[in-house]
């Protein structure tokens, strides 16, 4: 049966998370923003914190700041994420450096805890950065890359993912949610096997964090990485946060020393003593503005919850799945996201041999999903800032594009379709 | 001849920059800040920058904003500090990272350029985070740290370095300006030595960039890293800048590779291949909150110019080192900066077995200078915000302070010294 916009309107009528919508800056109600999952919307209470943190904790409590506003936030930003988002204990989870530079410490423990193993196992559609900082580590320290490829876009099995294992591995690194096509890959059954090998299992959680329920405790892992620009809405650039499992802080140790991860460190002593818990995951001076504004929309995450924003995004994405095989499938397009929403995370991705011009053309028309190498147009569907009606009507437009500009016809017509 | 109130008042009347003062947020005019070199004054235009950031790019124009507006910064703020501060070309300085990151990412490099040589070279005094991260990079190479120590106050002298130095030696890391005694380091003449043995120096800016004159390229400096918070103004944990000589920069490579270092970043590709020019040099996303913040601070240091800054710093020591003969080194008071303003940063120290406490109550009393181990008081002399009247006033509190509580009179009236 056809969707409808009507159908789309009485779902966000009916949505329990839609007034978050209003917790945030929306200048241009006309603008469909599917790319949530890049860059999130600015939160209201975002904006009023970094107003904060500059006029009255840097403009005028100065330097006193430090010792009485700044110095705890990599930690209680940190808890919070842990204890609200991820499943984690207190002090299993810090806040600062970016996400490549919290990769690079991570891998690199991992590594020195298993110096007699010479291979890292990794996806080749993986996100960039984990491959590049990945490829650094293994030409700095002679080590070989196992690379393992996606055969569908569902995603590494984890049958595959085993069958990759053997003695020689020392860590493997995978990410939770694809960033292309939003595979959303058996934590738990990945992890056991890797550690069956006697391996380190880090799992990349950027797509995933705050959109999917996700418990590192039950699921055994060892350290993940995941930032917090994304459905945590922190801000361009926010900083990435860092887990190490309780049982495995004695055991994993970060290479880059500096003063914010020492014991004591206003004391400035000599010699290096690591701060105790997950403080000596830190290393320089986090950038306090860029720490301190993604606090709120972290928080709201955590208010609003993971299973009823779980619960929205999965019907966020089955409307997209039906509108494209309504609008999309029959104009050549492919779906390159799972079909089965319990193996999906919070965006879909369609794919069509013209994918970049017809993204160029969305954003002329005020949507902006995001395009991906080389055929993807990918929708993000951030639960607490996205409209049904916003996946109606994006892809609205860009099937009206598609008649425009295209011989073939649709199979039927869009029912109260604006624009 | 003592000095009076009435002096510094001239001298805040014929100063040139004084204009400047109102060009920061100074919510109260009667506290006495003497530590912008931990924490630089907001900038005005940084408060309304930084506004305009988040509520105009991040909640407006959102994703766009990635390739519109900030994917430069680092390059542009970089080209900024290098070539009107640091006397470099164009592509030599990039801003990304903390201090502490970006020292380990120039130091590996120095020392894979050096691979057969096992020594680095730096000293007992450097600030605390250059060592741990020295001690550091050498657990994990197995490499030997060379420890120099200052003999005196005015820090180490060029023959004493020269004299550490042999052909073991893969690089040495200073600070030009001491972070407690504002010892400025001969940083020609050390740099020559360091490269007549064949290693490379790689300087800490830190507390010497924006107040002192640098050249690095008539220097011949290798490679060197600053902090944008401190004399630049650019907010809490700003991040750091790194140069890379461009002569060197295709022997010295960083480490840790990430998406924002490599070629055609968008193109998300296999294989990662570094970025042409000192983009190389950057990791991951860096916070742009805290990026765009610096700007403003470093644009109206430019603007200033050093050498009127460094004339002015000149007068702002000198003035604090005539009171503390005047009011201090008869109450057990001891200089631990050089006396000697060519060998000076702009901070003065000055010590004694109480400072600690005397530190607390000159905060009580709305002065803020800073405490340093372990018995330091350190005055930060920041030249576009600090006024004559502000040293004479602040050293008037620590002698009030001095002569309520100690035995010892003054040895002199202070005349006109109000709170």
């Amino acid at each position: 049966m056809s969707v409808t916009r009507v159908e789309a309107e009485a779902l966000d009528a009916a949505d329990p998370l839609a007034g978050y919508r209003d917790e945030f800056v929306i200048a241009d109600d006309s603008l469909i923003y599917l790319d949530g999952n890049s860059l999130g919307r600015l939160p209201k209470a975002s904006a009023e914190r970094v107003r904060e943190v500059v006029e009255e904790d840097w403009g005028n409590h100065l330097i006193r700041s430090w010792t009485d506003r700044w110095i705890d936030l990599p930690s209680r930003i940190g808890d919070l994420i842990g204890t609200s988002l991820l499943g984690t204990g207190r002090d299993e989870v810090i806040v600062g450096d970016s996400t490549t530079v919290a990769l690079y410490k991570v891998i690199s423990a991992c590594l020195d805890a298993r110096p007699d193993r010479r291979t890292i196992v990794i996806e080749t559609g993986n996100f960039p950065t984990d491959r590049y900082v990945v490829e650094s580590l293994a030409a700095h320290r002679g080590l070989e890359i196992r690379w393992l490829d996606q055969t569908d876009a569902g995603g590494l099995s984890t049958t595959q993912v085993a069958a990759a294992l053997d003695g020689s591995v020392a860590v493997a690194v995978l990410s939770h949610v694809d960033y292309r096509s939003a595979a959303l890959l058996d934590m738990a059954g990945i992890t056991a096997a890797v550690q069956d090998v006697g391996a380190l299992m880090v799992w990349d959680l950027c797509h995933s964090v705050g959109c999917v329920p996700i418990d590192l405790h039950a699921d055994g892992v060892d350290a993940a990485v995941g930032c917090t620009y994304k459905y945590l809405n922190g801000g361009p650039g926010a900083p990435a946060f860092t887990y190490v499992r309780r049982e495995r802080q004695a055991e994993l140790k970060q290479p880059i020393w500096g003063w914010w991860s020492r014991q004591e460190m206003f004391d400035m002593a000599q010699g290096y003593q690591p701060s105790a818990g997950m403080r000596a995951w830190l290393t320089g001076t986090p950038g306090i503005l860029s720490l301190a504004a993604a606090e709120p929309g972290i928080a709201m995450i955590a208010a609003a919850g993971v299973p009823a924003i779980r619960e929205k995004s999965i019907a966020l994405t089955e409307l997209g799945v039906r509108l494209y095989d309504e609008w999309l499938a029959p104009r050549g397009f492919g779906l390159a996201s799972p079909r089965d929403a319990s193996r999906r995370g919070s965006h879909i991705t369609v794919s069509h041999p013209g994918a970049k011009a017809l993204t160029l053309q969305l954003v002329e028309k005020g949507v902006i999903p995001d395009f991906r190498q080389p055929d993807g147009i990918r929708l993000g569907l951030a639960p607490l800032t996205t409209r049904y009606v916003d996946v109606f009507d994006g892809l609205s437009v860009l099937a009206d594009i598609l008649e425009a500009t295209m011989a073939v016809r649709p199979t039927g017509p869009r029912v109260n379709a604006p624009r």
